[in-house]
């Protein structure tokens, strides 16, 4: 059964890539059976001859699906695309001139239709492939004269990059084709006068509009779908607009090594082996501590488009290597750094989507109300579905029904799918039954308690409740006609991590309602900032932390300063009762970015590694540098980092941030184009000092 | 005896150092007899330390000199910085505003001058240090009461962050101060109400305008050296101005990934193991690949601001990690993007240096011309010392003495350093005797052999050149009264890397003339592109190359394309004559970047793979992914890197790349600051399936 809360266009993703998978089965069975057929079909097939050791017995070139060709032929059709002459317009230039002019043209061959034998139409797609003009091309010339020019273009594939000379005709204007997002040039068309191709479209590649190229052929993709064109475009736009608007407030842009040590900062980094046995630099996981020493080098405003690099495990929509706009700002408080984001947040909304976003400061929430009131520390405000805390109402059966605990916290929610409880009911038993519920339904802390409130049936549809429990929960619900309301128990404990089981039910009962047309999907961007994070939490066994033995780790990072002065004080009594001045600025329910106040002070950024988080001395002196650096009369400063990646996503309201990069990674981090990773030789080990371990 | 061609800059930095070297040896000295030191001192004798395991008995604070502090303490002091008002002005705002007004300032505390006990004089510099302004502090108020503000300025050190409150006077206008290139307001001073230091900066940092502080303290170059801050910006600047360029052009910045994959490309990579055993990215030595596979997927302008990465042995001002500005056209050839960079480099000179360059094209120059008449690929033409072949007119007797060769190719060149034949000798003898002459006394193809033309002697100086000569090289080098005619022999051979000796021995007989002051230094801008490289050239013992076996490799990578139809042809039968279409672009000396047509055709370019390079069948399919898409229709591209931190450098007339990138690495590859790269930890190689090799 198909995952039922999948949108449609999943769904339709699907059966494409199942096609796709057909076919390649197929070139690999035809392979298997042709003895014949040419030997780099083999490559097409992607990840699984990643390192494989293949063995040539000839050199003959076998590119091609056509019979192999000599050397000298490769070399004679080579030369013959190497000359070619300069263009005189692009093809979008040509709306603007004459008829009668003689033109040359860059671009690439659109599908050709042949009229008779003696006379085709075919578009020319400029070289940005964003618009086209009509050519046309005759067997003859008006004077009855053979034109070769023809017999050549019938030998020449779609999608093939020629140069085109011609004479501009006046046309009547043609329907405007949008379909494809392309331009079509609608005043003119080009008389064809002579054609040269300067590369050969392979007949084996078929483009049609339903072609899904995979990963392994990102090329394909790019040239061919212009989404991801436009991404590129926007994503492009969207830097400038970021570098122009920190520009005029005297940011300095300034680029921070990507060749630096590991510190044991919070994540995983990339190592890079040096010459000199045993030594190795680190990717930067950010630059965090490189601009923490330019706050102290009397750097006032610094920001950097900057590539960073985590070794995780790949979690949903990340990346190995991301991209961040990064800033730091001395003298300065956490304050600073946010009305800085919303300046820059409103004008990329204008500027890019047209979307007004209101000039007052945006929302505020700690992260504790983030976490009662949705479940999630990146809460998409525009769902509704708050969450309520109800267990001291519950009679104990009722309790003892919905799960395990003891003595558990019980919160309830509701849903409005529909104001029919049939519906209702088919809405949730559909869900129930579909993959998306099994985190629930498995959740060792108890299922979920789901109820359709009817006002036909006994207290509503909410017997179970009793009746103190359920006129509170209809009250504090606003519950209508139809409505699910759905109880979760939790263990009673403070709040740690990004989201309760509750909050995850929340999403998934509502991406369900929405795959499913109960609900309308949701519209604009709910902005807010969460804020008062616990500067620590306990250390779990996923995250590497600091590696300190006081059972705690930086919930962020080290360098995060307390909130308060009474935070500071809290820091000698109760370090996880510490609040941290950092802040998350997050839209819809996906995180743009954090950053925080930093310890500006050698001695407190000393106290914490060592007193604090218990890190060994040996641990603690990968950070002397900063503690230097500190000590040199550092002022006080705050930063953040936004998710470049992520933030382009979310402005074009792509699914993956795998659409707004050019060459992204697989979910294991591997790019298939190039096939990334490769095997490391023996004489790269032995370069570096290094084997493999048995 | 100190190098005599040094220039009177590096002489006193070499002075500086030295103080530098004795007072860090003082300082361990010190730390060695007196075991109360403050413990953190080691820190900061640099490099030595890196790695080395500490044991430390206790955790109490010690970074700072006084007496350690309690705790409570210090978590106290930290509160006094914790919060502070928001500045009302930034200092560089003041000159606008009228007395009396009351200000909140940011800023770094200049020096104190005490004009009596009760009167204080100090400079606030503005938080980027660009200007500052005067505060006047009084012990008491008009009123007579004490103001405590007074007192406790008196207790803070120079260059201590701060807050200050004060109220502005009119102030007669004072000399400007400029003289430290920091803009000292003029018409308004502040009377000190309060004043809060918002960190301590340490007695034992001594700044004075003599002070140069060793790389391991860059964060206090970068606050104390106004030059780096400038470049800094400059270098912000000149980014944003190619941006612009390129943007109006159509230039669609694309960023590719770093965690790309190796390939015998040409240089050797960084290596990033993965955490599946036996697997590894490499960083790129450049986007090359990436921005070649843009190409093929419809975007026909490209570029990047690129880090790069090369694993090479540290040559001279090479950086591990470096900036390029990439680019890239489709549909292209050399000499598009050739007009392309005359056209940002002039916008660049103009707009940064107030330089006009000429708007006809750049001179051009061949590989082999450039070699020939100035010994090198990246002439610097204002130098003028043509060299020209003599040999067939000199005696036999001559050349035997000039050198072991039997039959040589003689060349000449000539240097005016004076009218004075005297002046002349006493030259030249001093720079025979400098260890600067040492690789032209050791050259095994023959000691230069260096005459003064002198109208008193017989033959003008030149009898052993012999009549017949003396009077040739008196005509081509038009030789005056004075002048140093040189001879050096070498080998009958085609040319081959970037210089030959005579060419080195021009730059610098230069050099030492102009650190002499026989001759000014040049100046200006003189531009040129080198064309007409050979395509490939024989393998060395030095550059990795392809690893193919046909003891030739690609002079600078196996993607360039041959230069015309007819060095096509050569590719069959004679690869070593065969000129690439690549251009180097020069300017005073300096190769600012390269670039070239690319090999569009995918079975030329597995051609030149295979059957050129000999390049073993398993080393090919790493260029499988480029191959396959040149095959789906790759139109013809051509591009060029321009080295970024070089072309600042070069730009502000800097010596190093390292002055003009804020975290350079040392000659070693270090970053001496934070200790780059560290240690691999245990742990970490087991993480990666490694082990270092005993």
């Amino acid at each position: 059964m198909l995952p039922q809360i999948f949108s449609a266009v999943a769904i339709s993703r699907v059966s494409v890539w199942r096609s796709y998978a057909e076919i390649s089965r197929f070139v690999r069975a035809a392979g298997i059976l042709n003895q014949n057929r040419p030997r780099n079909i083999q490559y097409h097939l992607g990840r699984q001859c990643l390192g494989n050791k293949r063995t040539f017995t000839s050199s003959r070139i076998t590119l091609n699906h056509s019979a192999p060709s000599s050397t000298s032929e490769i070399l004679e059709d080579f030369k013959k695309s190497f000359e070619f002459p300069r263009l005189t317009h692009e093809v979008s230039a040509l709306e603007r001139e004459s008829p009668g002019k003689l033109v040359v043209l860059h671009g690439y061959l659109g599908t050709r239709k042949d009229i008779s034998k003696h006379m085709s139409f075919l578009p020319l797609q400029s070289k940005d492939l964003s618009c086209s003009v009509q050519l046309i091309s005759f067997a003859h010339s008006g004077d009855g004269q053979d034109k070769p020019a023809h017999s050549k273009l019938k030998t020449l594939n779609s999608h093939t990059p020629v140069v085109i000379r011609g004479v501009l005709k006046a046309r009547k204007p043609a329907k405007g084709d949008f379909a494809s997002g392309i331009k079509m040039i609608n005043n003119v068309e080009v008389d064809l006068i002579d054609i040269q191709p300067l590369n050969k479209f392979p007949k084996d590649i078929i483009v049609t509009s339903e072609t899904f190229f995979p990963p392994e052929q990102r090329h394909l993709q790019i040239r061919t779908n212009k989404e991801i064109r436009d991404a590129l475009l926007f994503r492009a736009k969207v830097a400038d607009i970021c570098r122009q608007q920190l520009r005029e407030e005297e940011f300095l842009e300034i680029e921070t090594p990507l060749l630096f040590k590991s510190t044991p900062e919070g994540a995983r980094e990339f190592l890079v082996p040096t010459r000199t046995k045993g030594l190795a630099y680190a990717l930067p996981q950010s630059p965090q501590q490189y601009k923490q020493i330019l706050m102290a080098s009397g750097i006032p405003k610094y920001f950097q488009i900057a590539r960073c690099f985590r070794d995780e495990d790949h979690r949903a929509d990340r990346q190995p290597e991301f991209t961040q706009i990064d800033l730091e700002m001395s003298f300065a408080k956490g304050e600073d750094v946010m009305q800085q984001i919303e300046t820059i947040l409103r004008r990329l909304w204008i500027s890019m989507i047209d979307e007004k976003i209101p000039e007052s400061n945006f929302p505020r929430m700690s992260y504790h109300d983030a976490m009662s009131q949705y479940g999630s520390d990146k809460p998409d405000l525009r769902l509704g579905m708050e969450i309520h805390r109800v267990g001291h109402l519950l009679p104990v059966d009722l309790i003892g029904k919905i799960g395990p605990l003891l003595d558990p916290v019980v919160e309830v929610m509701n849903l409005s799918v529909s104001d029919n409880p049939q519906e209702s009911r088919k809405f949730i038993s559909n869900f129930m039954d579909s993959p998306e519920a099994a985190p629930f339904l498995n959740n060792p802390e108890g299922q979920p308690g789901i109820f359709v409130y009817d006002l036909k049936q006994p207290l509503q549809g909410l017997q179970p409740f009793g009746f103190e429990a359920a006129e509170h929960v209809e009250e504090i619900l606003n519950l209508k006609h139809g409505d699910l309301v759905v109880l979760q128990a939790r263990k009673k404990a403070p709040f740690a991590g990004g989201s309760t089981l509750i909050g995850n039910l929340r999403l998934a009962l509502h991406k369900a309602a929405v795959a499913t047309k109960y609900i309308p999907a949701p519209k604009g961007f709910k902005f807010l900032w969460i804020t008062d994070f616990p500067l620590f939490s306990p250390t779990n066994g996923t995250d590497p932390g600091q590696g300190g033995t006081a059972g705690i780790s930086s919930t962020h990072h080290p360098f995060t300063a307390p909130k308060s002065p009474e935070d500071v004080d809290l820091l000698l009594t109760d370090p996880l009762a510490v609040k941290a001045e950092h802040y998350d600025i997050v839209v819809n329910g996906v995180e743009l970015g954090g950053g925080s106040r930093r310890v500006h002070d050698a001695k407190v950024q000393e106290y914490i590694l060592r007193d604090v988080l218990k890190m060994s001395e040996e641990r603690l002196q990968d950070f002397r540098h900063l503690l230097d650096v500190l000590r040199a009369g550092c002022p006080p400063h705050a930063g953040i980092a936004l998710g470049f990646d992520r933030l382009i996503a979310v402005m074009m309201g792509r699914e993956s941030v795998r659409d707004v990069i050019a060459f992204p990674k697989s979910g294991k981090g591997e790019d298939l184009l190039v096939k990334a990773p490769n095997l490391l030789t023996q004489e790269q080990l032995e370069t570096y000092h290094l084997e493999l371990k048995e």
